[in-house]
């Protein structure tokens, strides 16, 4: 049994819009990730979304609502709510939630690694 | 739908190893709490216990060894792992897990209210 710190797994992280999973409990995934612009609107049908952030600011935009999220802040987007997260600056989270998300069907825009964004 | 600020509720927590829950995702608790001290050894059989610390120093031991969190560490107790969290100096965590566990069962001290601790 390992500890992991997350601060150090954010650091570690190449890619925006991409979830890495540290850890498991109760058959949900804890996942860093970074992100900096928009991704894409999209809905999880199948599960909650909880964000926890750790830097910067981060926009949950909602239909009806922009949840904006600041250092310690958490949020849970529910399932079947469309949603789409922006950060004019990087940003650095935790995501708790069934699967990883961060793929075509979860928003992830056709750049997320440094090296290509636009 | 409205986030939760997870410094600004665990200032506001006034009784020790009790948790206060301030979220629900994916039918998993999150919960905060703080801690001094040290409760009893104690396992849930039911359920994984998830910590991310986010003050101080908080020893989690286990009878096989003793896993030592800091600031932004975070740690699985697995279910039917029997465990003891111990703390020099005051505490502030955040866990998940399925239900609210600081209870006598849990571990919890016949002190846990600031005016209380021996």
């Amino acid at each position: 049994m390992k500890k992991e710190n997350i601060i150090d797994e954010l650091a570690s992280l190449d890619a925006y819009w991409s979830q890495k999973i540290i850890g498991e409990s109760n058959g949900q995934l804890f996942k860093v990730a970074k992100g900096i612009g928009e991704i894409k609107w999209h809905t999880h049908d199948d599960q909650d979304a909880l964000f926890i952030l750790y830097k910067g600011h981060l926009a949950i935009q909602l239909r009806t609502e922009n949840i904006e999220l600041f250092e310690g802040d958490m949020f849970v987007v529910p399932k079947g709510v469309e949603h789409c997260p922006k950060a004019e600056e990087e940003v650095a989270f935790l995501i708790a939630g069934l699967d990883i998300t961060s793929n075509e069907k979860g928003g992830k825009p056709d750049w997320s690694y440094t090296e290509n964004r636009p």
